[in-house]
This record gives structure tokens, sequence and C-alpha cells, in this order.
């Protein structure tokens, strides 16, 4: 999406780097939230090539009005040295996808692809503490979103990869510290879970079916799925609407992100965000 | 000024840097001649520091997204040693005003405050050829505009300077690469030119009179300045005026740099520039 706005010698500068960058939709997104709320910045595509990673990302951070940067595939992991310090998810998982300019110059970096699955169940009605969570893919997405799940209370994390050793790493890493929380690796999902998550890549091509076996399904399981399609609901979102689940899916998911981003970025206008929200 | 525009992904990036920066008309400018175009890009805002200037610039001009920068004050001469290749105006004065990415990766630099100010008194319908031409200032703005005077076939061309030096060292430049054109350095205007232009700064704080002695004005003599104030013509302008000359001010040499900048950043566009205009 493309978003109206106005840019003049003031405006002040936010950016999101990626590689690829031509499909990213934050700068429509958030630039066209920064014009609701009254504040006067843009969000740039900002095409980082890999070989020049240092020297592009120190520039941008060099400039004077630049007060923000949105980090995508695959730099995640590889901004984390350019943050003065790290919000407790980014810290845990060594990975993260916003940085702030603080007044002082310094840099704050924090991940919230969890943060968004979290805000966007909660917005839905979900209750999350307690619940009894299986959990498909241990990599990026999946990492943020368990660390935001044991945040807010849930009873089991099952962590489901194909690659046992990164999910036996990410179980370890949270049982650490959150020791109330049954966190464990898992072959598949069992009969005793209310909650279903798939933060794996099955369901981003077309023919793709469930991301695993999970059982037989029923109306009070919460099901979420990172995946977003050009194409309608995944096979995943699909079939838990049919049994009457409630869902969060990738749109729903981007959709909280944006506000816990905006809140991050600007403060002062989260209370407005929440209020619009509220409205929708 | 700002403007109306869509900023997406694919959104191709031009900045202009300088400092400070919020002043910069540029970017509403720009943005809107490139979208007016049908060009899906943005001209940014860029507030390179000047201890941070090396970096910053580089990292700009690393990203695989950022086709060109426009340079304004104090970076003009800082600039030089960034281009793969100058154009003509910008190797003999050593300062360019914007780079432009070629299709290869490298950078080719040009000076256009000159060629604005050529372009907004060919608009308006001056012969400059044979021009007997007083040109006060050789700084930034009088050597770009002394290199497009002479190019265009001035008949004479003195230069007025409070510090000597560096009209000498701009007549000896010139003279070299134009020897045909009577190219001098004075101390007030003669009796026979027909052409007098302020590169000066006298002119931008209020109060200030004319450049110097101007002695008396027919309709003949073309008159330009480069100030811009926020609140009506210079005095020099407003002199000229009054004599019935046909006058070249800093938003006519703003427009004419436009052009020129849009034909340097677009020459498929350039067209549609004349086209435009011609309807204005």
């Amino acid at each position: 999406m493309t978003a109206a706005v106005r840019i003049g010698g003031a405006t002040r500068l936010y950016a999101i780097i990626g590689d690829p960058i031509a499909q990213v939709k934050s700068p429509g997104v958030y630039t066209m939230l920064f014009a609701e709320r009254g504040i006067d910045a843009v969000m740039l595509p900002a095409h980082v090539l890999p070989g020049r990673f240092d020297e592009s990302v120190r520039g941008l951070m060099a400039l004077g009005n630049l007060d923000g940067l949105v980090v995508t595939v695959p730099y995640k992991a590889r901004m984390v040295p350019f943050a003065t310090r790290l919000g407790p998810t980014a810290a845990r998982i060594a990975a993260l996808n916003a940085l702030r300019r603080e007044p002082d110059g310094t840099w704050s970096g924090d991940m919230f692809d969890g943060a968004g699955f979290v805000q966007a169940a909660l917005r839905k009605g979900a209750v999350l503490a307690g619940r009894r969570v299986a959990l498909f893919g241990a990599g990026g997405a999946g990492s943020a979103i368990a660390c935001e799940l044991v945040a807010v209370g849930v009873a089991s994390l099952a962590l489901i990869d194909p690659a046992p050793q990164r999910a036996d790493t990410l179980a370890r890493l949270l049982a650490a510290a959150f020791p109330a929380c049954d966190i464990h690796v898992a072959a598949g999902v069992a009969g005793d879970r209310d909650m279903i998550v798939n933060a794996s890549t099955v369901g981003m091509h077309a023919g793709d079916g469930l991301p695993g076996d999970i059982g037989p399904l029923d109306a009070r399981t919460l099901v979420g799925d990172v995946v977003v399609t050009g194409t309608g609901p995944s096979a995943l979102i699909r079939t838990a609407s049919e049994r009457g689940c409630l869902t969060v899916d990738g749109h729903d998911m981007f959709a909280g992100q944006m506000d816990a981003l905006m809140g991050f970025f600007h403060p002062e206008a989260a209370s407005l965000a929440q209020a619009a929200n509220a409205a929708d």
C-alpha cells in the first residue's frame, strides 16, 4: 500500500531496512499513521544491500533528522550490535526489529514481532494466561512469539520444529527466564493443548497444507498463524474458522505490531492509537 | 512548502543534504514534481551533521534504492570527491549541487545553480549572448552563474567582490576556458554594462540596500538577483522593476533550477517539464 503524505524540510525520518525492500508495506502504513496523528514524519523504504550493510546503517543512523528504524529480513539479528541497549525480548533472542533514537542520541532496540501477535490476540478478546500452547517454528518469528507468550503467563509451551536443535536452544533460554512455565520440545501436538500457533513458513506458498498434524480442534482452541498470503486465509486459519475457533492471522499480527511500534516510536501518540482501535 | 505524495516499498529515494535542513523547500517541490510526472520517488530532507559528513554520505549512497542527491549549504565543495565524474561547471568551480547514480552504479555530479539562472532568464525571453555583465559576488553562487554566462556567450564579465583575491582566481579560471570573453575583476559597475547580477548575500537581510553602486539603469539592462526574501523583492529587483528592466529574481532561479535538475535526474521527463512550463 501507499499513503498520501506531506513532506518538507522539517519532516522527521524513519526508515525500514531490508533486502529486498520493494514488497514491504511499512512505508505506506506508518507514514499514514504518522500523518493521522499529526506527526510530521515519513517511513522510508531503505534498500540495504548485504555487502554494504554496515556503511548503510551507520550512515542512516548518523543523520540528524532520522529518529528510528524498522528492521526486516534478513537483518534482525545483524542489527543487534547497533543498539546502545536492548529491550527484554530483543536481548533474549538476540534479534530486534525496531530502533529508536533517544533524546541523548543513544539507540534503544527491541523486538515487536511477538508483541504484535499478543496484542492482536488480546484485542480479539482472547485470554492467554494459563493456555497450553503448541507452537510450530522456533526461528525468528517463533522465538519472538514464544518470548511474549511466556511473558504473559501461558501455562505450557511445546516447541515443534524440524530442526530440534534450535527448538531446544529456545526452550532452554526461555525455561531459565520463566521457570513457572512448562516449556519443552515436542514432536507433535499433544491432546491437552488449547492454543496452536504457526510461526513456520508452511502456508506461505500456494498448495501448502497444515504445518503438521494438529489433531482434533474444538471451538475453545485459539489458533494463530503468522503467514500472510495474497490469496485468502492459510489452510490452518481456514480449518480453525470452520471449527468455530477464535483466530489471529498474519494481518491481525501486522496490525497489532503497528500499535506496538507506534507506541515505541511515539509513546505520546499511543493512547490516541488505542482510542482509534476502540472505535474500529 | 510541503507536497502530498504517496510512498511505498518500491518508492525510489532522492535526498537533499545540508546543515541546517529544516528550511529547505526541495523535499516538497521535487516530491511533487516526481508525482506530477508519474515517477514513484520522493525527495527527503537529510540532515547531515558536519562531524559525521563522510559516514552519512557514504551510507546514503550505499542504499540500493537511492538514485540521486541534491546538495546545499555548506557541502557543495565537500561533496566533489564523492562523484565518479563531474560535469563541466562542477569541474571548473570544484563544487556541485547534484549527484545522480548511473545504471552502472557510478555517480555523476554537476552544478546547476548557474544553469537555473540562465534557464530562468531565457524563459523570460532575455538574450544573453553579447551582454556586458557586471556580477556582484564571486563565491559559490557567483562562480556557478559566471560559468554559465560565459558558456552562453556574454561579451564581457566584470567580477566585483569585496575579496578581490577570489574574484581574481575565478577570472583567471574562466579566462583560460573562454578566451573570447573579456573577463576581469572590477571595483564597481562600468558605464557600458547592460546586465547586472547580484550573487552576493546583500539583500538577504531586512534593511539591506543595493549590493553596490549600480549607476543609472535603463530599461534595456537585464537585472538578476539570487536573493530570496520572505518579504517581497530585494532592493535591487525593486529598483530595476521601477526602471522597467527585465528582472530575474531568486524565485525565478529556483524554478529554472528545478527544470535543470529534473532534466538531470530524469531526462525522459524533461520534455514533459518543458511542455508544462510552456503552459504556465
